[in-house]
């Protein structure tokens, strides 16, 4: 951590942030320039808050050098993380892995005509949700249990893994037994204490980054699961709250290439939540190959008219199987396959 | 709903954007102009998604007409809603309410240190966390239900009320013997299972607003709670992300006027959380005050430099003294008393 | 326009908003619902500030019903707009065209050198800033006339077209003999006087997004030029400004697919400028080429460590060379060519 | 500047690190602690571009340790700036200044009628608007010299000064033997040719903060004039772009405090600009009074249903003179007067 102290600042004020520093833990190097002093502090705390240091009276200005993750961290793993299951999938990897559904899982006649399609044009995990609070208090609020069972079954049905949202930490039991990957919503990613009970399993999870929160916080949630034990971490990109108003967010693409410096975890771009309209998931869907994705989560709806939610951003089967040729021509420009 | 077609769409796009308004329930009125035909869709349908109808063909925009919320908005309660204690303390009457307290419970002499002090400069309500995850899994995470005992004593001996955050649907029956209102946090507030819980008590809550949230949101997570019969419902301003870098939060205050326009319930200001700098605290509260608010909540500790949670936001008691006696001359500027 | 009265809105209110609409020279129709009074009013004006009667008593709400834009809407030209060169370029055709140089002009050697490298990459027109107003009043400032001179002799040698930014109005004359495409930049797309001036003359323009600009506002600067006879207006995206500081703005690709759809003119896209880093500027070039962009705009350097502005953002041309052998691959992804 | 090297960084590339900075201008000093070596760079230049060194190998990142700009630094003037002027009025003292009128002068009568009305109320400068280049071509563009006249002459009679917008470097010599103070408006606040010539004049500027710019790019704008030499420059605060949206902007009243801690110069509010409706401008100017405004920018109208721009923003007289009574109230809370 650097303090920069104010131009004025005295030898007593200098002093006290000394001595702050030390009852933090910290060991101070001070340098004093022409125009002021720096002080220079070394430990190894990395959840310190410095604005305990900002307002102390003297300091101008308080820079944190290490990055507040370890475990997240490109240092931690330099080559990149690969995750790999049991029928032979690797996450991270050179194949881009899409990830394709429903947004809910509403019937077997709906989840297993959209597995069947989605799994011919190549999708390789199964996605649908079970548990949908919403916004409106009477909207569908989802099958539960029933859904997991369903997507277990299509999903072997037509050779695919599963990935489902939970929700709370009651629903992790229930869970387990049937999914692959456990995904955690852009409302959670700061639900720490759903976040550590994640680090307790044995399974991978997929976290989206909330629609305010910078890449450094996505980090930082993804050390509290790793912190826990679970290593096994897919970041997601799936849109940020910005001005604009004409999408319902927008979908950052350049997150891709900042996590793949930052961190060693595989990066998945979510266009159909980013972006919220039909005929925007195709050229968003390609842009986040195009930028390095390794993974891609896609809804997809057989009637999207009729769908109990977002039927609106969920594409057409044919749409997907034209969308999954396009982005078969790009992985080769950055050296992957799909 | 307006559904304004485009100037080239043909008959047959507008007809099936009238059979799929009918089909969803509304009934539609259709006006054509020189340049478009514009649809009006009427109905009783609060919940319908209008992305449906913008990826329709021929559709150009979509516009909704009524609020989305009904319980919350102002048509509902002209006059304003009124919370009013056991003790007689009002909320959203003519007094400015002071909500003060550390960010965490730390210990019974710190809690009645803090309690007894604010309790002399004004305060009516003690604030302080019981429940406290972390964005490091290795702070303090509070002391739970002994923070909760604590409150209630400290608050009976100083003549005060009580408000803790509720983090889970699980700590609710925790929390009920021991608070008279209920806190929901920023990133809880589109939580809609904890929503729907807390619609069914008997207690006021007061709904902070998310950062990434349109006052629309918070309307609709009000409506949320109002729906299960709970209509004691106060709503915050603390602050939201843009793209200002020196403080944590940009405090919104227009949020504070615009609320009293849209809705009924009383609108609270939380500039510690708001600003996360100490200096800046009294700052925002005046300007709170200034700009109509009915509720203030304000983060105090005597020794802030050794606070477990959230020390740089922290007043010192005698700044939170001074504060009072500011506040107390800009309320009669806005008709109230303080 | 559409404007819904509030449910308590009373009949002289409704009265004086029709009165208000009549006088503006609007014609209104009223329908009466069950819950509210709605007024579709229409008419010729495409300026009229809605916030008139957003104002007055008994209002709710006011939708816009028309694009406050024309000419440069989709339905001006369903086809699409092609702006072709003596030379036979075409911008909005088949090719994707990348338009690439320094930051800054700086000498002849270093333009000279730039260009020959990165004309035999592919590169079909030759950007470069001729006027250079900085951040800090003693930083270069560009060579001005020399540069644009420079430029044109360049572009001369080596096969390309150039582009150039306009910064004032008086430079417009000394510009017009040696560019091809005229740019303005992102702080001048409302810049109205000089938009103004720039749809007098005959040269193509390319426009730039602004850095807290909607795609509506960019759309209606695109039309205050167009309204001056000069309809050879390409758009470009350039980076906006978010909560996320990892890079100075966010590239916002969906940009790209919302601008094709609303607008039939050109879209590029400006990595350089949009991501501000090196390594950041091929991962986003290949996103926007894959989500359709008819331009690109790259930064490129020889010896970018020495360049005298935002070195950091230049390729290298080795790297420039190997980002278009990538981007070759991606172009029939999407139907194009490069 | 502080420069963190990567933990796997090598000696060679903080060799090449150290190299960059001395070819720079820097001296540096180096230290290596048990997980990093950081690098401290000394010296004077205000402008450099820190992502020059974040894209060097083995860099993780770089923090500028000096505010990038002196003369606006509250340190250069720690007892603040106070601005005096030929009648006695005072900017940055204790007096909060009010400056009002309407958005445009639209004729002689309109703004004598106005300024008699403002100036009884307490305003102590007229404000108004002589060139209005608008979003629509074929919208009213000012008065031009008429109306500078027109505001000189309505000032003397009522006692009052004046202030108006300059929109290019061409007006300033026209504007000078009208105005006292010249503002510049939030789209050219980085319009660096107009800001060199405005810091090589003997009036005071009044700069608008950009609605997507930081207060340290604000600083740095008023740098720019300063640097110049010409000392008198008033920051204004007048509304950010956020994600929401039921206001046009988003006024930042913590820009006030925050501009007051980092600059000695006075600090302005525009609410009128700010929120873009009438009913929200009383609160909000209150607001910023509470919060240690210096001057208030206040839009007033007396037939604001027919003034040619901005009249939903503008209050009545008689709001204004009520406003007025209310700041009358709050100032003492401040130890200010008005």
């Amino acid at each position: 951590m650097i303090v920069a102290m104010q131009e004025a600042a005295t030898d007593e004020q200098i002093q006290q942030v000394v001595e702050h520093l030390i009852r933090m833990g910290f060991s101070v190097h001070r340098t004093t320039g022409a125009r002021q002093t720096v002080l220079a502090a070394v430990g190894a705390r990395v959840d310190f808050d410095t604005r305990n240091l900002e307002v102390l009276a003297g300091v101008q200005e308080v820079h944190r050098i290490s990055a507040p993750y370890k475990l997240a961290g490109r240092s931690f793993r330099p080559q990149g993380t690969v995750i790999e299951f049991a029928n032979g999938l690797q996450v991270g990897g050179e194949q881009v892995v899409v990830m394709a559904g429903p947004c809910s899982v509403e019937s077997r006649e709906q989840l297993f005509t959209i597995a069947e399609q989605i799994s011919k044009a190549g999708a390789r995990v199964l996605r649908g949700g079970a548990f949908k609070p919403r916004t409106s208090p009477y909207s569908f609020q989802g099958l539960g249990l029933e859904a997991l069972k369903l997507l277990r079954e299509a999903a072997d049905r037509f050779d695919m893994l599963v990935i489902s949202e939970v929700m709370e930490i009651s629903q992790i039991a229930m869970m387990v037994p049937y999914v692959d990957i456990l995904q955690v919503g852009a409302r959670n990613m700061q639900n720490f204490n759903l976040l550590r009970e994640l680090g307790k399993i044995k399974k991978p999870v997929l976290l989206k980054r909330g629609i305010a929160a910078t890449l450094e916080e996505l980090l930082l949630s993804a050390e509290y699961i790793m912190s826990g034990g679970n290593y096994e971490v897919i970041l997601c990109e799936r849109g940020i709250r910005t001005f604009e108003t004409y999408t319902r967010n927008t979908l950052d693409i350049s997150a891709i290439p900042i996590v793949h410096k930052l961190s060693h975890l595989p990066m998945a771009s979510d266009p159909s939540h980013g972006t919220g309209l039909r005929d925007k998931v195709p050229p968003m869907a390609r842009a986040s190959v195009a930028a390095g994705a390794d993974v891609l989560l896609i809804e997809v709806h057989h009637d999207p008219d009729r769908a109990l939610s977002d039927g609106a951003q969920s594409l057409y089967p044919d749409q997907f199987s034209q969308l999954m040729g396009e982005l078969r021509m790009i992985a080769p420009a950055v050296g992957r396959k799909l």
